[in-house]
């Protein structure tokens, strides 16, 4: 009997997830998570206008969202100093960068990324076909030059940064990214992943510029703004670019909700600085801890730290696992080279003090387990 | 200057929208709109259970949603009896059938619909490269046995149905479902939208039965459960054709409130009987209020009336110009044969009152325009 065969494409995809949520490690270890330190989002929470806001909207739940998102497009442009026609929504990063993605990669053409670097790229690049060409690392940095010579060597049609960078915290000043920009063929877009963008220090982020006709830059409400769960994030650039979203986007995908929370939480600029704030010293907290127990804390321009537990890869992983049945959730690179750390989200001082309580207990555990 | 190249399939798309949402419809005409009975949703609003759950889960907004939508699937299996495996949650319908469409259809592959049917499938499988094949209706019911025979004719690898029909309202019997089903090669998918499934007449929805390998079900929390703001629908069906869509799906892209607000509706089945009362009485009132205006309302299996404006389609639209003119946002179908009624959707009393007034006014206007 036949039965409905799936594209060549799918067909020779596994079924695969490119991140486990807490919820379901917690379900299959049996170990509720005490400590939420894994997944970089902020326990420090969104505005209280923003719940606010949530709050007087819920009512009118029942309607579906503005497809346009205007009001909150609106607000982005005028921040950002763009045209409306220079922003668009989607259902968080990941969302934009499946679509970025299917935009540009048809299948057998390439994208080059860092070794380790975000996952989910990666898993949508395959999952329209594409190929990936994966650049080291150099030391905690993606490295730019190597980025932009792997491109021509493979006649690239995208190329990922993360600037800050995901998983190992590390940025580059803006004037590098735009080095890497200018070393790239015209026909070959930047995707910039600028998750990090709030934290990031002076100078990280290149100005805001919407004439690069093959800059794609994404930004997101999950990080610093303390909104993860509600799925928002936008992607600015060239009017050429965003406008072909309308072409493959679901256009009535972002929440009702997201769309109000998100627009609360851009006008509250005190919170946001607050957040920051309170994340800066959160990261900070995270490395006194992490030296307290002998680990060497690396440099951060994010809202995580990434610690290097002194061995390898196997030794990180066994500290992970501690950490996890003592209900600490954190997460690790995958990478040679990267492997050796441990990636610790910013999170309310209750949080940390379950982590610099369990932290040297793990670290005994690991190394009697090796 | 090269620029970044779009990929042949999106190359050949336009930068179009299934449907221009009534606030855009409102900020381009400068007309607010008074009575919003054109989107299908449900004015009766979503429980109020819902709202409390929300309100309890708004300050966990922070935390990324569960990927796996555990506690949301685990209910709807229950509810079904079926498997973990046999439902998967999505961003509405919309981003269901968008995946569905991704999973089968390659570029050059036919996918067979009917004339007048859901534009946002076409929108998919155009954004994939696939091949449309419209049937026309049979009247105000979709011709099931003209779509097996154009699917045999085109070895089309989908067959969209939906069961009750939108925009015209009409439904049928499970018996004529399963023996389109039957009638259709093993390796077409039966992609069967079953968004009004819960106002449809006993004996419409076939028995649940995840046993079939080419019948992909989908249902949504937009339409009775009266929460189209918050994105939630899902897919039921064979085990093969669900943990595909873990190889496309945006893992965390279903909202967390959302997730919280759809396990609330499905445990308050109270209000989903009140709501389906509700929407019955208001589409009463919509045919009595057509009838009053010398208009002949059809039949519905759904949370609309497809209203007969006597004329032609250049005469139902103008119909539908004059409402909106007045406030009334309504929508019509567009296919020859359907494009002589306008749609309008259940609602409470306020707003029909608003209809009511503006009905007799609107006809007057749209004949002296003729």
């Amino acid at each position: 009997m036949p039965v409905p065969s799936f594209t060549p494409v799918v067909a020779g995809l596994a079924e695969t997830v490119p991140f486990v949520g807490p919820e379901a490690i917690a379900r299959r270890s049996g170990v509720p998570v005490r400590a939420r330190l894994g997944a970089n989002e902020s326990g420090f929470g969104p505005s209280p206008k923003v719940l606010a806001a949530m709050a007087e909207a819920a009512p009118l739940c029942w309607r579906y969202p503005d497809p346009e998102s205007h009001a909150l497009r609106e607000a982005l442009a005028a921040r950002l100093g763009l045209g409306l026609d220079e922003v668009v929504i989607g259902e968080g990063i990941d969302g934009l960068m499946s679509l970025a993605v299917r935009l540009f990669i048809a299948p057998g053409d390439t994208v080059v990324t860092s070794l380790g670097a975000y996952p989910t790229l990666n898993y949508h690049v395959a999952g329209f076909g594409g190929r990936l060409e994966c650049v080291p690392y150099r030391g905690a940095h993606e490295d730019t030059a190597a980025l932009a010579v792997a491109a021509r060597r493979t006649g690239a049609r995208m190329v990922y940064l993360a600037n800050p960078d995901n998983p190992m915290g590390s940025f580059w000043p803006a004037a590098e990214v735009l080095a890497l920009l200018d070393a790239l063929p015209g026909d070959c877009l930047l995707l910039l992943d600028e998750a990090y963008g709030e934290t990031a220090p002076p100078g990280a982020l290149p100005p805001v510029d919407a004439a690069r006709p093959n800059l794609l830059r994404l930004r997101t409400f999950s990080k610093a703004y303390g909104l993860a769960g509600m799925r928002c994030g936008y992607a600015f650039g060239h009017a050429r670019l965003i406008r072909a979203f309308e072409r493959v986007r679901n256009h009535f995908g972002v929440n009702r909700q997201a769309q109000v929370a998100a627009l609360a939480a851009l006008g509250d600029t005190a919170h946001l600085d607050w957040a920051v704030g309170a994340i800066a010293r959160a990261c900070a907290r995270i490395a006194a801890i992490a030296r307290e127990a002998g680990l060497a804390p690396l440099p951060t321009a994010t809202n995580f730290v990434a610690v290097d537990c002194g061995g390898d890869g196997a030794h990180a992983l066994r500290v992970l696992e501690a950490l996890a049945r003592h209900g600490v959730f954190v997460r690790k690179p995958m990478a040679p080279g990267l492997d050796r750390c441990i990636r610790v989200s910013a999170g309310p001082d209750a949080e940390l003090d379950i982590l610099a309580a369990a932290l040297p207990l793990a670290l005994r555990e690991a190394q009697g387990a090796a």
